[in-house]
This record gives structure tokens, C-alpha cells and sequence, in this order.
């Protein structure tokens, strides 16, 4: 794999003594063995990869979230910044490491489905120019292995949004310029790019900000331009109408402060645009929360349990495999796959699996029985 | 004070040994020096209080709650039960000592506003007759010092509604028929009593349910008549929906789980009663939640905090006084009250105060700056 001159690998050392600490751990994909760091190593964050070589794919870091669009301009941009659309999906990071193609969850597990799909969803010739570049992408859509929920515009299967780039053994990113450059040129798909905007832009961000929520889609990312000034996330309030929409039926399965977040963010957006007392939007919310519970009591007095279905497709059946492998290994007894899966449909390979809600399906099978609660 | 001889006083030794060990707490009220459970102490249950001749006042039990009304019914009700409503206050016991009459909070406090506020509450002549009985009764309106909302019918001040009879020193109630003869003789306020039902009243104890729902009150209590079959709760659906209105305001103060509890019974119940799809209900919810939190953002932008404010009246000054230095001494910074309080109006003196929402406070000043949250 070639590197750029700046491009820091990790030594053995450094990695075994991360391993032996459990801030790293040794995973396996097919024929490659890496290794994922748990924690921060040798300045490396939580979810970057080490290679066999020692190189290391860096860990997509964390965005803050500013909860207040005009006051969070104010704090963070004094110059301009950028404004892209904030895809609702997964994030991974998608490398080559000899001559193939990888895709990495953001904890630095090498995704099965991902990495198999990755032919339909993006070309990755750019790659072949620029071997240490690392794609960051959202993949989005309703066959997808991880979340329910689908950005408007995915209708089905998934999707792929790009929308960083960064180098091996490199921290940053690289510049905007560059990457829409590299966007551009190799006809990649990317997270909608709206612009660059200055402080002074509030009411037309503001603008934006409310045709995306009429829209459906989930925010905004904002990046700026200036040293030092980085990034922030803003999200639509009917975002979290959506989000609680999904989730309803996990209502005791999720931590309780996903609820409360989203609400809280919410009354924040309703606040700052002037949409308190939109009826749709409150009829919204409330058929939201009751109709999860309702469709979880139904569930749970004809079935006796509370699931959520999820099916994506995989181009190979070893692939399809790995990720049962992984899926059962990581989500225990709480994972249901019927024994006839992946199942061949067309050119693709189905699975299809249940992930069970163990605290809605006993707390209702005990709520459902009569019995006493003391609380 | 007479006992009748079934009654056990609790001798010395045995409160000074749970003293001891944080199990009891010696406490004051104006000339009374009594002690209170923090935790079971010789079969007597936390929230008990010891007299200075030893007598107990038994604290009150927990009531279970059911979350499907027929199949508690099924499960807890072999045979006859009676259907009293839930009013929607602060539980107290009534009781006399040395000639006066004391009410005690749930944890085992004499309270100095329901204590005070007694001889407009109701006629305790019953107790000149039977000292060693003690009324246990919810005091329920706008003007309390412990909770917001009132249940219908209350429209302001306070009302008390006796629901149970027991002995100082005895553990368990009056059985219904004395409790019911002792409430029409002396002529006490009682919490409404619907009649004597079976388990094979189910439907008509579901349409009950239905009026109180319709009409805004919180629910029922079911207390069994054959040895063995106690007490339950069930509590209607729109119930939960007041709940989360008066408490919107206290998203991040109150555990998380107050909502997705009440979230949880709100779907159970509008399951069970076939009322999925009511839109009304639906809007209510969802404006509930959202105006709960945008109210709060207001008052962050305006006033820079998040509270609470509670109205109360009192006869004597000296009860407002000991009410006062309790909120300060169980409150904390989180009390906020007037330095012209108590004041007088009229034949009362009124005490207003607020008790803040510390992280409501926090976290909207920091949204409402633009800070970035990472979560």
C-alpha cells in the first residue's frame, strides 16, 4: 500500500501493548486479520483500524451537536463554512488494502454487508489513483442491516453518500476544495452539498433549515472554512418526530433519554421557528408514541414477543454469512434468524432477521397478565 | 392516648437501635418530637411514625398498580371488590395526639400545610370518639405546596377526600362496611365510592373506566373483599397524558422513566379500550410534550431559569414559617422563596414560592448559547 510521506503507521509495540491493555482488539475479515482500537492509541481515536502493515484507517470523530441554529452560528463561525445535508444512515469508512476494497463501521469492525455491496453503490477507480485516500460515506436506505428508517429519496435497497475524505495514517480531512474536486471527477455520489455560507447567511440557513424539515430529511452538517473553526450538526424537528416514529415500539429497549433528547430538541427547533401549535405536527408526535406502544401490545398478545424486523441483500453468500456470524456473535440471544437464511432472490442473496426487544416483550407479557407493578 | 389492647407500641430500645443505624430519624413539629421509619423497624413500614409514648402510626402500603384491567381483574379477584376513585394529591394520614390533630406525609413527616389547613378540610370529631383511629386521606387541589394539577371538582385551594380507616398501632384497615358507616355518620369527605363489584363486572367496570377517563379523573382503586385478595390500581389513559402536560416543563428533572412509564400505560390502556386513533388524544399528547418544553425554553430566554411556582394558604403564620424552613431544609438551593413570604390575604397567609429545574435550567442556557453537545 503506498503512503504519503506525512502517513504515521502504528508499530507492532505500540499496537500489542494497546491489545494487552484491551484499548485495541484482534478481528478478523475473510482472509484479513486487523486490529480495531477500543479506546485511544498512539493518537488514534476509538474505531480507527490498524492493517496488517501497521497502517491505520483514523476513527470518523465525533460532530457536536449545536441544539440552537442562530445562537450556534454566532458561537462557532466567524468566517465562512460550508452546508451539506446531514444523511440519516450509517457511517463507514471505505479503504483498499491490497488491491480490495473494504468498508468500516464507525466502532472499526470491517462491515460484511457494506464491504459486499460497496460495487453497487459507488466506483471505487479513485482508489486505484489514490490508494491511501479513505472515503467517508453515510449508506442509507430501507434494506439496510442496522437501522429502520430511510432518508426520503432512498425508496429502496440502500445508498451511498459521500462526504469527508481522509488519508491513511492521517489525521483531518481533506479540504472541502478537494474533495468536491474528487467528488466531481469520479462521479461518486454525495451527501447534497447546499453551499458556503457566512454568518451573516443566518436567515437563508434558517430558510434551508425549515424546507428540509418540511421535507423529511434528517439536517444539516456545517464545516467551516477557518482554522480551528469545525464542524456542527443541526437537525430538524420532525427529524426527532421521525426518529420517535421508528423507535416507539422500543420504548423501554432504547435508554430513556433517547426519548427525552429528542423531545428536548424538538421544543428547541419549535421555539426557534416559530411552529408551536402546528396541529399536524403534534398529532404527529403523539400518534407517533402511542401507535410504537400499541403496535408493540399487539405483537406481544399475538406472538409473545417484541421484534424488529430487518432484511438487506448481499451480493455473496460467504459475505451474507459473515455478517450472521457477526450479528449472532455481537447481538447474543437477541438476534432471531430463520434457519433458511440468506435466501437466494434474483442476483442477490436475502437475510432476513429479528432483532428481539427483550424489555418491551417482558414487560408486556407481565403487563398483559395482570400482575402488580409497584413503582 | 387509648389503645385498644391489640395495639403494640414500640419501646425504646428498639427505636433508639434503628436510630442507630439510619433506619428511624428523630424529627420536630412546633412542641411534638416524634420519630420517623426511613425503613421497616419490628414490622412496622417506612414512613411510620413513633409518638413519644411509643404508639405508632403505621405508615401507608403501597398499592400495586395494574396495566391491563381485565386480566388484573382475572389474576387478583376470586370473588367481591370495591371500586373507589383515585384522586389525584398527596397521600396523608390523620391522627390526634394530646388533643390535637396531626397530618403526616407519606415518608413520615407531619406536615405543617395539611396540618394547618385540617379544620377547613374536614370534621375530625371522630377522632374525640376513637383517638387511636388514624384517616387516610389524599388532599388534592391548585393550591398545594407539593404537586401542579387538581383532579375535576377542585377548582381552588384544597379538598381532602378520606379513602381508608386505620388503628394506631395495627397494621391493616378498616374492613369497607366500618369505613364506610364511620364516613356517613360523622359525615367525611370521602374519595367517591362506585359499589361493590365481581370479576364478572368486567364491562361495567370498563365503561366506569371509560366516564372517569372521559371526565379527567386519574383512575380507580380496587380493594378486594375475600381474605387474601388486597388492594390494586388502575389508572385511565388520558391520566397520562395530564401527567405529561403538567410535567412537560420538567423533561431532564424528573427520571427519564416518569414519561416512557406513562408513555408505556397510555398505550396499554388506549389498547385495551379501543381507542386507537383518536385524534384528540393524539394532538393532546404531542402538544402536551411540546409546549411542556418550549414553555421551559421561554422562560430560559426571558428569566435565564426553568421552575416551578406553587401557591398556598395557611391560618397561622407559624405553620407557614415551619412549612418554610422544611422546603429550605429538604430543598435546598432549588427553592426560591420571596423574602415577603408568608404574606397575609384575607383571614390566610399565603405562601408563593418556586422550586427550580436545575438541569432544565443548565441545559437549555447551554443550548440556548450555541454550545456544542456530543452525544
Amino acid at each position: 500500500m503506498a503512503h504519503s510521506p506525512e502517513s504515521t503507521a502504528m508499530d507492532e509495540r505500540t499496537l500489542a501493548d494497546a491489545i494487552g491493555r484491551n484499548r485495541a482488539s484482534r478481528e478478523r475479515f475473510q482472509g484479513l486479520e486487523y486490529a480495531r482500537l477500543r479506546d485511544t492509541v498512539a493518537g488514534y481515536r476509538r474505531g480507527s483500524l490498524v492493517l496488517p502493515d501497521g497502517s491505520v484507517i483514523p476513527g470518523y470523530p465525533s460532530i457536536g451537536r449545536v441544539q440552537s441554529l442562530g445562537a450556534g452560528l454566532r458561537r462557532h463561525y466567524s468566517g465562512a463554512f460550508w452546508v451539506e445535508e446531514k444523511i440519516d444512515g450509517f457511517n463507514v469508512r471505505i479503504f483498499r488494502w491490497q488491491g480490495r476494497t473494504y468498508a468500516a463501521t464507525r466502532g472499526g469492525y470491517i462491515c460484511a454487508f457494506s464491504t459486499d455491496r460497496l460495487p453497487d453503490l459507488l466506483d471505487s477507480a479513485i482508489l486505484d489513483d489514490e490508494p491511501d485516500l479513505v472515503l467517508c460515506a453515510e449508506i442509507a436506505g430501507p434494506e439496510n442491516p442496522y437501522l429502520e428508517g430511510a432518508p426520503p429519496g432512498v425508496a429502496e435497497d440502500v445508498a451511498a453518500f459521500v462526504f469527508d475524505m481522509m488519508r491513511t495514517g492521517r489525521t483531518g480531512f481533506l479540504a472541502q476544495g478537494e474533495k468536491m474536486a474528487r467528488l466531481r471527477d469520479h462521479g461518486l455520489p454525495s451527501a447534497p452539498i447546499f453551499g458556503r455560507f457566512l454568518p451573516a447567511d443566518l436567515d437563508a440557513l434558517q430558510a434551508l433549515v425549515l424546507r428540509l424539515d418540511a421535507e423529511g430529511s434528517e439536517g444539516v452538517v456545517l464545516k467551516g472554512e477557518q482554522p480551528g473553526e469545525g464542524r456542527a450538526k443541526y437537525v430538524t424537528g420532525r427529524s426527532n418526530v421521525a426518529d420517535i416514529e421508528l423507535c416507539g415500539d422500543q420504548l423501554l429497549d432504547l435508554p430513556p433519554e433517547y426519548f427525552t433528547n429528542r423531545l428536548l430538541r424538538l421544543g428547541l427547533f419549535v421555539n426557534e421557528h416559530a411552529q408551536a401549535g402546528d396541529a399536524d405536527l403534534e398529532r404527529r408526535l403523539g400518534r407517533a408514541l402511542i401507535n410504537g406502544v400499541t403496535a408493540a401490545v399487539d405483537r406481544s398478545r399475538t406472538i409473545g414477543r417484541v421484534g424488529r424486523r430487518f432484511r438487506c441483500r448481499f451480493r455473496q453468500r460467504r459475505n451474507a454469512e459473515a455478517f450472521m456470524a457477526h450479528i449472532k456473535a455481537t447481538g447474543g440471544q437477541r438476534v432471531r434468524i430463520d434457519p433458511e437464511m440468506p435466501r437466494r432472490e434474483g442476483a442477490f442473496w436475502v437475510l432476513e432477521f429479528e432483532r428481539i426487544l427483550e424489555r418491551m416483550t417482558g414487560t408486556l407479557a407481565n403487563a398483559l397478565s395482570g400482575a402488580s407493578q409497584y413503582d
